[in-house]
Formats: C-alpha cells, structure tokens, sequence
C-alpha cells in the first residue's frame, strides 16, 4: 500500500521519528501537550494507518476474538453474536466467525485453525452432531488449545470459562407451567442427550414432574435435534400417544410441531398446549403466539465477549469464570388449562 | 506462545531447517517424496504451528475478509452473513463481522477500522440511517479505501462491486399480484426514500400502478425505515386512507402492519391483503403466511465472498463485477381478491 511512515510525519513537522512514534503510541508524558497534538493532527492529515500487522509481531496479538457458532441463520446465535461483536468493539477487538452447521468436527478443524491465524482468544457455543469419536478428538483440542476458551451454552467435561442460563431451572419452569394447567400427559421433544444442556433441560422437566407426583413415562420422549424437523416428527410421533401437551426443548421444534399440527386440523391451544424455550423474536408474532423459556442472547454474548477479554488481560477472578443467567418463562396464548382427560 | 520451531523439526529428523522450510511450503518439487512425508509427519507430531502474524507480514495478506452488516440479528443479513462465511472458508479466508446499527457513521468508523487491521477485502451492506453529510463522508472514505471493497445490496454513486437483487422487479412483481386481485387502492410503507434500493422498489411500485393505468396517489406512501415499527405506524396511518392492500417494502415492515391490524380486529387477508419483501423464514410460519418477494440472501452471500476473493486475486474480469440475482414472488394466504369497492 505504502502510505505514509513515521518518518514522513517527523520530517514534516520536524521533531524526530522516535518522538512522532511515542506520541501516537500514547508513551508520551513528558512531550509537550502542543507537540503532541501537533503530531496526532498531522498524522491524521497525513492519513497515517500503523501497519498492524507488524505490531501484531511485536505484541503476539491480533486483537480478534473467534466465535464458533452451530448456525448464524439461528435468530438465538444471531443475537448472541450481535452482543458479542458489540461488547468486543468497545475494546477494540474484532470477532471473526465460523459457521459449523452444529457438526463437532468442524469445532475441531476451527479450532486449529484459528490457532494458526493466532486469535487472541475463541468464544465457542460448540456443535451437537458428531460420533462420540468426534467429540473425544473436540475435547482433547479444547483442553490443549494455545488461547484461552469460553463456551456459551452448551458445556462439556472439563475446567472451562463459561456463559449459559440455567437450563434445569428454565425447563422446570416450562413443565410445572403446564402441570398447573391440568396437563398430565405431557410430550417432551428433547434435543440430543448426550449433551449437558439438554440433559439439563431434561433433568428439570423430569423434577417438575416429580414434584407433581407424575410419573415419568418414557414413551412420552421423543429424542430429535434442535431443527424444525425434529418437532414435526416428533408431535407426528407424540399425538399417537394422548398427550395433551407438548414441552418442545427449543422455539424451532415448537415451530414445526405447529407445522404438524396445522396439517393434522389441530388447534394450538384447543387441542394441544405448547412451550417453546428461546423466545425468539418470531414466536411472539406466529399464529399462536408461543409461550416459552426466554433466554437473555443478547446479553449473554455481551458478557461473554467482556469476560474473555477480561481474561486475555489477566484480571478475570477466579469466582468470575462461570456465569449463569436466570431464564424466564414468558406465557402467551399457546398454553391453557387441559380440557380432556379429567 | 513458544511451540515448535523449524529448527526442532530438523533437528530431529536430522536435515537443514531450509529443507524443512521449503517442504512445509510446498516448495520443493526436487525433494524425495520419502523426505517429504517424513517432515510433514513430524510437523505434525510435534505440532507445529506455522506463525501467520509473520507469514502475514511477508504476504502482506491477513486472509481476512471484513463484513459490514447493518443488523446481524435480522435473518436476511444472516443468512447473508453464512453465505459469506462458507464461501470465504473454502479458499481460506476468515471473515470479521462489524454490526453498523444501521448507521452510516458506524459504515465509516469501521471503514477506516478495517483498512487499520489489514483486511483483505470489504464485503459492505451499507446503512441507511444518519444525514447527508455522514453519507458524504463515507462516500469519501469508500472511494479512497485502500482495499477492494464489494456492495451486497445497497448500492451508491460509484463504480463498485456489487451483488444486488433486482429490486424494481421484485416490487413489480409484489404491486402487479395485488393490481391483479383487483386493489386499487394500494398503501405503500418503503424504506427511506433517499436510498438507492428503496428508490428501485419504489419505482417499482410505481411502474406496476402505470402499466395498469392506476394513478399514483401520494397521500397512499408512508415513508418509514425497515423495521417492525415501521409496519405498525404505517398501517396506522394508512387505515385512514381507505386502503385494500399493503405493499409493504420489508417482511419485518410486514410483520408490523400484521401487529397494528391485529389490535384494530382487522384480518389479513379479509381485510387487508398484505405483500411483503424478503422471504424471511418465519414469513411462511406466522398467523397468515405471508406473500412476499423472494431474494436469494445465502447465495447473494456466497456470490459475493466468490467475487471479492477473485479479485483480490486479480481474476475477476471486469464483465462480472456486477451481479443482478432475479428475485421471485411467493404467493401465500395474505393476499386475496379484492371484495370491497369494485
């Protein structure tokens, strides 16, 4: 490109090179304030840009965070990345992404290679899809990666940095909602689970229904990914079975069990109760509006770009490393009280 | 970070660091494929990291691809966003998101941000909010970037490379479906109007009322911007105007002129026949699906990534910088014939 150097700028206003360089890398206490601002203006006149990539030799940092996100068309990712990205600009970080289709062997690969590229740090909401063979090969590069790690949402085995909601809780909430409606029969559309956030989810559905004396039949699950597909086979799946509701583990199956049940002549609520978990922007605009476990994403991705950051300039506390929101249950017209089977 | 240099791979299987060197960068056609895969082997084994903050700096390459996008968290852009980033990887490229807000002061903040940081390459969806003289200002620092830079969407005065839809055909198509169910009285919520997008569909609006033979109204365009809001306040607005139908310039306007109607106890499409822009996902999950201009946002995404790699490369002919995907209407259940004032 060669623009202006350092050297231009001094010959200019005729101080020395090593004066202009301390004054704009803000090194500069005993240069006079005029000096100084002599040297930023004409610098900015001048169109000065420090080659960053030379300062990146020197400082072994690129200042780029590397987010690892299942699926950016997913609005929950999207705004997770949208708070990550903003919190990271206000330190000067810049966020690169890496889409991975929610396949764990992708992790891997992107993992590598943002090691190569050398970002400063990798904030990573890790894929579900993969052999468990996968997932080995995921934690060992995980647990040997050469900067530091926090992972939203989805945890696995091991000490890392983390962001997440309260999954047990926010499920719990969702099922003894519908418990209090009358609801016993009440179908479970889980995500994979052999993942700890869908365990969680799981474990608080099945607490809420403990609690309420019902027993927990297990023809009552159906096991799916977090896809609109997975809730139009599993209402398909469920409604051979009475249920009278169904708990869908995210917003996108409870979009497809409406699929279903709209091919089916069924009514949402009439004839079946649904609860979502995400409260993306839409389900409060679909045809009946959803009620559902709402998520902060927005948020959690602020606190998770301040926490890494926080990190990579060694003041994250030890008792900072995990955070936990708090979900809420957020009620509208697609739930109401059970009026079969009583 | 300290790991394993040239010099310990050589030192190990006992040949010159040069040797090494040029193996590992695939520079060394007269070197026995034995040796060959005895030193990739190795690097491997030992985990070398070739260092890119060094490689860049020869290079003079980050590999690094920045994408301003005015709102991360609407679906379109993300679904652009993932376009992007899959196409960028298969020729390794990462690619660095800044979220504008919509704001054409933030299109140049990031401008210069970028130039700062050493992308490669500028793939923009440029904002539409913020006054004249910002917009000036960013045209200034558009012309005068120091790296190829690629418009999706939004274009402006400048010879650019683009990746568009045809909008005046898209709101063609979208005016001509209403015409045709025999509205006359078309309300009309754009974009601002001082945009070069909002301007085609407008255009387009006002082409299909001609070629029908219906006179342009002006008491029947509400001026708004692209979000939800935008809808409700429109719809607001134009109900007072005795309209049958809305064309709305947006699927998010849409979805706010589908909130407004739902308070005042109007139906879509009894009422009020609704055609929206964009094709969101969610457009064909709401209350009404909704019919709606389609545009190719992925592939428009992947297009672009492919252009602006090419030529970056120095191999995009000058007959293939821009490109005009064809955009297609959908109809759907918002949008019925005309019952009232015929």
């Amino acid at each position: 490109m060669g623009g202006t150097t350092l050297k231009d700028i001094a010959k200019k206003i005729g101080v020395s090179t090593t004066t202009v360089s301390i004054i704009l890398n803000n090194k500069a206490p005993h240069i006079s304030n005029e000096t100084k601002e002599l040297v930023k203006r004409t610098a900015q006149e001048m169109n000065y840009r420090p080659n960053s990539i030379a300062r990146s030799l020197v400082n072994k940092s690129t200042h780029t965070i590397g987010l690892i996100i299942p699926d950016i068309a997913n609005p929950f990712f999207a705004e997770i990345t949208k708070g990550v990205c903003q919190e990271a600009m206000k330190s000067n970080y810049t966020v690169s992404i890496f889409n991975t289709d929610d396949d764990v062997n992708k992790d891997s690969e992107y993992l590598d290679y943002m090691q190569n590229i050398c970002v400063d740090g990798i904030i990573a909401i890790l894929g579900t899809d993969g052999q468990e063979k996968g997932k080995e090969h995921r934690l060992h590069k995980l647990k040997n990666c050469s900067c530091p790690i926090l992972l939203i949402d989805r945890l696995i085995d091991g000490d890392f940095i983390s962001v997440t909601t309260d999954n047990k809780q926010g499920a719990f909430l969702a099922t003894e909602h519908l418990v209090k409606l009358g609801h016993t029969k009440i179908g479970c559309i889980s995500g994979p689970l052999n993942t700890s956030f869908s365990k969680e989810r799981f474990y608080g559905y099945l607490e809420a229904l403990q609690k309420h004396s019902i027993k927990f039949n297990s023809e009552l699950l159906y096991e799916g990914d977090y896809r609109c597909d997975a809730g139009y086979k599993g209402a398909e799946y469920l409604l051979k079975k009475d249920i009278t509701a169904i708990f869908a583990f995210n917003d996108m199956i409870a979009y497809g069990v409406y699929k279903l049940l709209k091919e089916y002549n069924l009514k949402v609520p009439d004839d079946i109760s649904v609860v979502g978990y995400d409260d993306l922007l839409y389900s409060s605009m679909i045809s009946t509006p959803l009620t559902t476990v709402n998520q902060p994403a927005y948020q959690m991705g602020q606190k998770s770009a301040e926490k890494l950051i926080k990190f990579i300039h060694g003041e994250l506390s030890k008792d900072e490393y995990n955070t936990k929101f708090i979900p809420e249950l957020i009620v509208r017209e697609s739930s109401i009280k059970n009026n079969k089977f009583i």
